[in-house]
């Protein structure tokens, strides 16, 4: 793959992707007198005084950490928080440029929860907000949970930004396949970070929905269940029914595999309803590719890969549901506004099509969109 | 003062200082598939087989975090990690400014030194040094040392920036002065964190040395002292001596206080021996001021402020020593850098006079100088 090499030699070239910028004027002596010595010892003053001042004088009004253990980075796996800086960097870089966000990597050398918890707690007051990223389930639902309440939101992007962005191609895809989404039936192959956020974001939208992991559908008369599986399991799956993939997938409407590689057949597809909606969103080899969807039957086919239509990708979230929050100054990113998001992101297009049910990355207006949709939220809530 | 209305505008125009940017270009899908995925995939499969590649495809190589938990924030003392924010940008305004070094403010919330230890070490493999800066004596001296064989340069700039400063006047002042630094007496007002670095490095250059805290010369006989003004106690005052102030500065050929306002006298100075220099370092109201240091029969005089000749500043040593120390990728910075950084800086002041004994923070050249001798000396070290 030619990307590679080009990826190594431009990072070699720059140093990596990042660097600082000075915002203020820093020409003359009178200059670091106000940013530095003496004159900054008033803002201190002024933020000692009244801690949310801080919104109004640092950096933390524009700047989120994007913390990562290194566990589960991309496809290739717990490489460690060295390895991870380069994602992290990257992630860094969206921001930027999708949100003008000033992000910053922090990667950490433990991953243990409970020190990962103490850690983003500690580094927390510089930040507006705090992206999770790239760290492994089930870790990441207690280390997620247990940072809701340290006053800066916090979300693993891994999970909710992904659950956000195939929510809004589902509420585009079920009105081009003419579908109550209420009446669909929903199932999920995938029952990690991502498969858990999408089941959760589903639930306030469809009654029938399944989830599968390695092992078949989730069901509480399975006794091999974690506390996280068994959590999805009582929230979908109302008749408690037990099987495979194939016996998950007859009749559904909605097929959606955040799982692995061709993890799905011809045969499977067939088994679905009419005008079949198919996310198969394994990265980088789809658990179908789309052409063999649509030859199985699949009315309308979306995957995470950039080279065919359709494209699930966080960077069409992530960028405006951090910018709402920031300028919200909300503490918790909730489920009313990543609904919201949603919502947003799959107003963006006017006309959906089958080859067409989610704006692109570069497209205009997203970021602003989607931003000012968890703003109003925000908003409301706290007038509320 | 007129710098404070002034200061508060200029942050909250600029909501802080510091902002991200980012280096390599962004315009196209291609870009982006290089500088995140899939490109970014195969620089981090490098780093992940050779860790000491993160120097050549991150921002580690450039990068410094500035530490601090805001307990002794410039004088305004222990104002937590909020208030500290706006002084921490401050930093990494100098450190962007004076050495092109990308460095980001972490403020704590905690002080809990085990705690700080902990983190510091959890976030270091994003950073290629850490800034220790305002964490209060003698808290900063066990956090320093603890963090020594973390893996990257680990310095607390009160302690070590100002003695380099410190020890580099003292070089011009003694040439202008004709001592023979060997045989001067040096006595050192203050025993935090500035004061026992001062002592520490000046040990490699003077014999007698006394250093005082609020209740007098720091001596071994005294059993009142925390096991770090003992472990000073042994490395000065070779001879015992106990007393108070002016019995210490009989005879002194240097005076150095890093204590309070006017904590020295006109009849202390009188005490002191020909040709006497009076660093009155204690800021913004030195240990005694200038004109009535002279008037006294001071001979050179030096204070940490703008407004005076012979101005004593971190940010003279500081960004040279992290610039060598990361252009070398030393694991650690050790007294012969420290000590070659304030011969360097010496070195930059061509015709030393008595109020002239030290380069101004806007001098071209500074940087390079310190940064290079720090370099060499690591170099030196690593070959042998």
């Amino acid at each position: 793959m030619e990307y590679k090499t080009a990826s190594l030699s431009l990072h070699k070239k720059y140093k990596g992707k990042l660097a600082t910028r000075v915002v203020t004027p820093v020409k003359t002596k009178r200059d670091m007198s106000l940013v530095y010595t003496p004159g900054v010892g008033e803002v201190s003053k002024e933020i000692a005084k009244n801690s949310n001042r801080v919104f109004d004088y640092t950096i933390k009004a524009h700047t989120v950490a994007i913390v990562s253990d290194g566990s589960a980075v991309l496809g290739l796996g717990n490489i460690g928080p060295k390895a991870a800086i380069p994602v992290m960097e990257g992630k860094a870089v969206l921001f930027k440029t999708f949100a003008n966000l000033d992000a910053f990597p922090i990667c950490l050398d433990t991953q243990d929860p409970d020190e990962i918890i103490k850690t983003v707690k500690y580094i927390s007051p510089v930040f507006g907000a705090i992206n999770l990223e790239d760290i492994s389930a089930p870790r990441c639902f207690d280390i997620e949970k247990s940072l809701q309440n340290i006053g800066v939101p916090v979300m693993h992007d891994d999970q909710h930004g992904t659950a956000v962005v195939v929510l809004a191609g589902i509420i585009n895809a079920v009105k081009v396949a003419k579908k109550d989404i209420k009446k669909t039936k929903v199932v999920i192959l995938g029952a990690g970070a991502a498969g858990n956020a999408i089941a959760k974001i589903f639930v306030n939208k469809v009654q029938d929905i399944l989830v599968l992991d390695r092992q078949g559908i989730l069901s509480i008369k399975r006794n091999d269940l974690d506390i996280h599986k068994k959590e999805l399991a009582k929230l979908t799956n109302k008749n408690n029914i037990t099987g495979k993939l194939s016996d998950a997938i007859k009749g559904a409407d909605i097929f959606v595999g955040v799982s692995g590689p061709n993890l799905i057949s011809h045969n499977d597809i067939q088994l679905m309803a009419d005008r079949a909606i198919v996310f198969a969103l394994a990265n980088p080899i789809p658990e179908i590719l789309p052409e063999n969807a649509k030859k199985a039957g699949a009315f309308i086919v979306a995957t995470g890969r950039s080279d065919f239509p359709n494209q699930v990708n966080n960077s069409l979230a992530f960028p405006g549901i951090f910018k709402g929050a920031l300028d919200a100054k909300v503490k918790r990113i909730t489920m009313d506004m990543k609904i919201a998001a949603a919502h947003a992101l799959s107003s963006m297009v006017k006309n959906p099509t089958p080859n067409k049910i989610i704006p692109g990355p570069f497209d205009v207006g997203v970021v602003e969109k989607v931003s000012s949709a968890v703003y109003k939220v925000a908003i409301k809530r706290s007038t509320v």
